[in-house]
């Protein structure tokens, strides 16, 4: 069986063959910079357990991997550039190192390349439906990413718009990346309907979970104090869940409280929390965490395989959603 | 035969009926927007009129026709915020309407829709072969700009990397739309070859003649007063043409007029044309340009078809070479 640290250190090998050292070197230098800034690369990790599933080797899976975490850096450069982010894994920005037009071309030939990883996987005949299946995802990506954008502009957020946008957002390039991964292996279509759907549903219970620890997680454990999404007014699963359980008076102070910035944060923070106390949303985030949790799991019990090769995903999907990495 | 007239009904039409109509419309009208700003859909024609050389029906050619079309016009919007540019045939870039962060997305995602309808082209079988040689076109497409954005920071500018960027900006994306024409009509391999060597030389000549004109231009016929590329110290074919062929006493003179902004423009623009005229440099440019276009027409020929099949494309490229659109 494959272990996640089998996946990561081939990973880490194929990266360290595949580096970027063409011409021109201010296109090129910048894409080793971000893909260098490291992370977890549960993605590729996620392409070579699915891949695992059906076959005994890892290489055959190596490009989509790679594609997958190209794609992934790519978003994480433009998204950089939209939100205006200084900071990345604790080092400058892409654009804020080598400035916009870089972040954005980079960036673009990023994408690209990740499609051209893509295109290396054999056998050539399968090549049209990896490709399809990664635009598809691509697309969303982008539309999540657009919703996003929307709601910080309070356009139409509603709990299921939400919920939408975290499955598009986060959800659909984890669901290709199961997907890919088996499709290189030869999987059957039953089979990659379920790993889609175990990879979408494990992407949405984790942004929900992201937003559950932001106020109610450990501050001790995660090492930042509760309520910075209050703070910020972001529409979460906590306050759009709030909305749609608040009574008149409720919803009032709510709007009026995630409505603007407020001089005086702790009284913010705890004002909102009293409204989520009242509604019992702790416990409403912690059901729908576990709900998409738990379908996420059936799906990935539904796939036609031994239980056994099914360890390193599960393990992974538990290591992702206790945050143990 | 199939007429440039008839290409630009056929893609007009395929256009209409694929309008980008999807939520989040914030994410797609700008793509409509800049869809619709028109412009000549040089590039589509040429992808039917090589399909005609091979096939009597448009219908098979027209995703890959769209496809080309979307790719130059994400080209247009990222390449605008890159280089700062508020107008786009006589309409407010997209970056300029709809701000920064819809410029780079509503990009991203045109990006993708390229890669997308070109997936749609039959047979599936090709798949894999046309998604190659766009990544590869748009790969060199992104090393063009990157290319272009140096030789503005004064960085290598040499005239053989010069009509190396020019080549992969302008020639690359030409040189594809014709390849990818043919390939979706099951052209062979020396065809696809010479298709695509007729477009790249086609583009370098195009670019070249751009040079000529905004120097040795009539302005009468051309509407802008020659020298703007003197003006703004811009690398050419002709400075860098110069540069190569000047003595100490040009070059040092060359050097300063264009290495910085001069008040009177007239002045410095008369200067520049003193060393260009003592060197030669209209009549070289001239040559240069016969050269790349009679080299391009010599690939056309030896595509194997019927010369009457291949007018069309010959009227493209005179009308291209002439300016006459």
């Amino acid at each position: 069986m494959l272990t996640i640290k089998d996946c990561q250190m081939a990973f880490a090998d194929y990266l360290a063959a595949h580096r970027f050292t063409q011409e021109p070197r201010n296109l090129y230098e910048p894409v080793n910079y971000i893909m260098d800034l490291g992370g977890k690369r549960i993605r590729p990790a996620l392409v070579l357990l699915a891949h695992g599933l059906f076959s005994d080797v890892s290489e055959p899976a190596l490009p989509a991997a790679m594609a997958v975490e190209i794609f992934h850096n790519f978003s994480l450069v433009h998204d950089d550039i939209m939100d205006e982010a200084p900071v990345r894994r604790g080092k400058p920005t892409l654009h804020e190192k080598y400035g916009l037009p870089a972040g954005i071309l980079s960036g673009d030939v990023m994408l690209i390349l990740a499609g051209q990883f893509l295109t290396r996987c054999e056998p050539a005949s399968h090549t049209g439906a990896l490709v399809r299946v990664f635009n598809e995802m691509a697309i969303e990506v982008c539309e999540g990413q657009q919703l996003d954008m929307d709601f910080e502009q309070d356009l139409n957020c509603t709990l299921p718009l939400y919920l939408k946008m975290i499955e598009l957002k986060t959800g659909a390039l984890i669901g290709a990346s199961l997907e890919l991964g088996a499709m290189v292996a030869g999987a059957e279509a039953s089979d990659l309907f379920h790993l889609r759907s175990f990879g979408r549903k494990l992407g949405i219970a984790f942004q929900l979970q992201d937003d559950y620890l932001d106020t109610f997680g450990d501050p001790e454990k995660f090492g930042k104090k509760p309520g910075g999404d209050i703070v910020r007014n972001k529409k979460t699963f906590l306050v759009l869940r709030a909305a749609e359980l608040a009574n008149a008076a409720q919803k009032t102070a709510l709007d009026q409280w995630m409505g603007s910035i407020h001089p005086n944060e702790s009284e913010k923070v705890a004002a909102v929390m009293d409204i989520f106390t009242a509604l019992d949303i702790q416990e409403e985030t912690r059901r729908a965490m576990t709900q998409y949790h738990e379908e996420a799991l059936g799906h990935l019990k539904a796939v036609q395989t031994t239980d056994h090769k099914k360890e390193g995903l599960l393990e992974l999907s538990e290591m992702l959603f206790n945050r143990d990495f």
